[in-house]
């Protein structure tokens, strides 16, 4: 059946001494996925947030989310896990058991703090902006105080990772091998950009900025 | 900055009558996206795992994950919370502040209780089987009792579930109405799929099934 953590080819141990190639696969799942999905526990009970995110070396800043309004006053940190998952395929085997998903996955635990330094803050939110919309911070007008007071940015460590690979074709059991008349094989899936569309109040003679186009050929 | 919880144009209350609209909403998200993130609290803190899934009427069937292997204690019900994201766009505005992601996402909560009855299970199964890859079940060869036996199948009821969207191009604000040096507007992002990619072991001269030619096609 379809199960996300079978064949995990490639874990961190949560220790700081890791090797590079581990950390580097921790960093590419990252950098490449858009968003991630920020778990909190609120009165006892799990709560699941999409969040918008950027890494900065071993520090992953998060965009505080309405949803999570109780992390303002979390001032001295909060137990989070943030997890980010790249679905890269569909896993079609001859036996249903052995069906699955092609993805790379990125699990942190920690504790995450508010940052209330107003220049690492200021810096969380370009971290934040750039993974997610690279160029924008120099192309559009910047945050002004009264917006700045508004936002939130959480800090989280990336001390406690690890990260799940599933890749390659089906698994096989012996008891399949002359079933040639099942199809097994992979459905690649891939994240695709369209064309932009400008807002209707752009002047229609304004080509789309390069950093636009250079995001969409990621 | 990127944040995924601005405007909420339709959110389900937590009660159990609701507006078809709001009920049909959900289900087009979850029917829709193609994981889910399963959120629960692990010895006090949280942990989320992304996790496949599906569907039946107002019953999420949950695929029992390694990952969570203490769920298979959690046989009286356990508090989790499922989310599911689709990330529908980019969006870039004059002002940082007002950049966004155009997205689709569900969140329930409800305590998951782990599918004992066989027949039940089986069916579990099949909704996420038929979910991920539909029309494997009746393609495939079927699970056997040892197979059947190393799986869990979680099952989540739908009564507090709440979805949020976010649609249409960047917000404006009064300040920046001038500003026609900065371009603004909507970069599409989608989920897409490759030609299938058979395994080794699979005669050249057999076709990709239509069955799975339509799972490309959604």
């Amino acid at each position: 059946m379809t199960t996300l953590s079978p064949t995990p080819r490639s874990t961190l141990t949560r220790k700081k001494d890791r090797g590079a190639t581990d950390r580097q696969a921790l960093y590419d799942v990252l950098d490449e996925a858009l968003i991630c999905h920020l778990g909190l526990v609120l009165d006892g009970s799990p709560v699941v947030l999409p969040t918008g995110y950027g890494r900065d070396g071993d520090t992953l800043y998060l965009h505080g989310s309405t949803g999570a309004g109780n992390l303002r006053a979390a001032a001295k940190g909060i137990d989070v896990c943030v997890t980010v998952t790249l679905l890269d395929g569909l896993v079609y085997a001859r036996s249903l058991n052995n069906h699955s998903m092609n993805y790379r996955s990125a699990v942190v635990h920690g504790r995450a703090r508010l940052v209330q330094d107003a220049e690492e803050k200021m810096h969380g939110l370009h971290v934040v902006t750039e993974h997610l919309t690279p160029g924008s911070w120099d192309h559009a007008r910047a945050v002004n105080p009264k917006e700045f007071a508004s936002v939130a940015v959480l800090a989280l460590g990336l001390e406690e990772a690890s990260v799940k690979i599933r890749a390659g074709g089906p698994g096989e059991e012996p008891e399949d091998e002359d079933r040639t008349d099942i199809w097994a094989g992979v459905v690649p899936v891939q994240t695709t950009f369209g064309a932009p569309v400008p807002a209707d109040y752009v002047p229609s003679d304004m080509r789309v900025p390069p950093h636009v186009n250079r995001a969409r050929a990621r």
